[in-house]
């Protein structure tokens, strides 16, 4: 079959790998009916060594459940499902507490020897704990490209915003600030608003995807960065700050923006996958009572909130993919959202 | 009157300064009753420069109600009242939203010209919104010494636990874990106690204080440090960690050692005054989405809860006190705790 491999910073191949199969009773195998390239795969894109193992690509993918190992109880062949990034057992202590993503038996797609979903196929370990299968109802509505598009992004994008969202708290009549125009960044917009944020403000510079985030509910936008972008967003609120504060970037500039645009006693929820060491401005953090938290998003639990929105149309985190392409287009793809040309790249293997 | 003065690390003094007097029209005269060290004065008494100015003391204290400026309205002389160790309007948005350690117009007792509790009396800014008047009732009790140092408590040690038992996340069920085994340390197990945790570990390692934190409620008690300490916390809870994390040390290692025990999807609660630039171990932090926060606590807005707790002998949070001074025995006082030989030294002028 034909999946996705990077070799290095920049050298993304599309190749033919061995097909994916059972391997585990409790496997399934999917055919991937959609996939996508994240935000999170540009770090790799741009950073990973030249003597790193190639890896196969990609961690969000809807697809049919194509075959069934013996011990797999809620999934039958033919199913529509929702893969999130990480498979998980659904049934460990953190599992049942809703944070699927620290599963006893957790593992990434496309990590560790799992394959990637840029792909025609994978392998989906503890299918029962990892897949959510979709209703026949909601199967019927997937001749929708549209909706499509947004049931995708629940495998990671707008799961991800929403986290950030929930950890940095947002409830009706906060103000919110969103770090970050990526896709990540516009589903936190998006999730900000369905949480009831009064008044968002988006710190980003794309005028694509401020054009979005606009239609998706950010009131204010800031284009300055560092000290600058900190003194705009205070000048906004007051001198306070805002109450709750998405970071989806993942640099330590980014880090030191969101706190210093918390407002005391806020919360910031961070997303984005850190490259720093420690978390900076340790003191102001403090005296100002902020609180900082977030990780990988547990977008499992999630669907149960957010389908609902996206079958019955009240939210369309689906349009942050301005592209969609086959696999042969997967290295363009690469290239285009490194290079800020495509928010968000979709893949139809 | 006299009161403490600190001219160097090390060098506590107690002096003649001139009598506090009325200042604004917002502002009463407490005559103090008792007062006491404070952990957080040990880091000045250690590190501070010899060329800083020098700097009263003291920033918990109950008293009695001297003078009353011409614009205040909820207080009168007489009035026994609790002083938290900051002053806050309570009226601007912060103290509203409980967090008046934020207020617009805060300020700590000892700091920027305000003088120190450790004193004969000092003056209270926006006396109103600082102090906490206790009722007839609650007066009628003090002439009972275990009451009295409880509710001195209130002022800063046992509302600071209590904070970071609440940003912790300590709710019945869960296990809790408290770094230090200093006063505020001994009031987070007080706190993680009464908000129902099934099981509480102690980071400590002097005899005096572990007793008095068995007592208090703790059930396991781990004198290792680092990461042996870790290790140790590890294996007493299933390898996965604890659940809430009062941190009441303030070192960076300390934090190290937090992150290293927070069960994933744990928080933090941090009160130790921050000796540290950057909160370590971000990646770490992040991928078991553990949440850190805390700072100066809000312990007017907690006296509501806790007051009755005390004045009905459920907490006891008054026994941290092991030595009781005149003023004239503070810089014995200030070398005992430095020296561990006392936990924690209240000041009776």
């Amino acid at each position: 079959m034909l999946a996705t491999i990077m070799h290095a910073a920049g050298d993304v191949r599309i190749e033919t790998v061995p097909d994916a199969t059972l391997v585990e009773p409790t496997d399934v195998l999917v055919r991937v009916v959609s996939a996508c390239i994240c935000g999170s795969d540009l770090w790799p894109y741009n950073l990973r060594p030249a003597d790193a193992p190639p890896q196969s690509m990609g961690h969000e993918a809807i697809g049919i459940v194509e075959a069934i190992g013996a011990d797999v109880q809620r999934l039958k062949p033919g199913d529509f499902v929702i893969m999130p990034f990480a498979h998980a057992d659904g049934s460990c202590a953190f599992c049942r507490e809703g944070l699927p993503t620290s599963c006893v038996h957790v593992g990434f797609f496309g990590n560790r020897g799992l394959n990637g979903a840029q792909a025609e196929a994978l392998r989906i370990p503890f299918a029962d704990g990892t897949l959510y299968p979709l209703d026949p109802t909601a199967r019927n509505l997937v001749g929708d490209a549209g909706l499509l598009a947004s049931l995708l992004t629940l495998s990671d994008v707008m799961g991800t915003g929403h986290h950030a969202a929930r950890v940095a708290r947002v409830t009706p009549g906060v103000t919110a600030a969103v770090i970050g125009d990526g896709a990540v960044g516009l589903c936190g917009v998006i999730a900000a608003k369905r949480l009831g944020a009064e008044r968002i403000i988006l710190l980003g510079r794309h005028d694509d995807r401020i054009a979005l985030a606009r239609e998706f509910g950010a009131t204010d936008i800031v284009r300055e960065r560092g000290e600058a972008g900190i003194a705009r967003v205070r000048e906004l609120t007051g001198g306070f700050g805002a109450h709750a504060i998405l970071e989806c970037v993942g640099t330590g500039d980014a880090m030191a923006t969101a706190i210093g645009i918390a407002r005391p006693g806020g919360a910031i929820g961070r997303v984005g996958v850190p490259h720093y060491e420690a978390i900076p401005l340790a003191g102001p953090a403090f005296y100002s009572n902020i609180t900082v938290g977030g990780g990988p998003a547990p977008v499992r639990t999630y669907i149960d909130e957010l389908l609902p929105d996206i079958l019955e149309g009240r939210i369309q985190p689906g349009r942050v993919f301005d592209q969609v392409t086959d696999l042969a287009g997967v290295p363009q793809g690469y290239r285009d959202m490194n290079e800020r040309r495509a928010i968000k790249v979709m893949v139809r293997p």
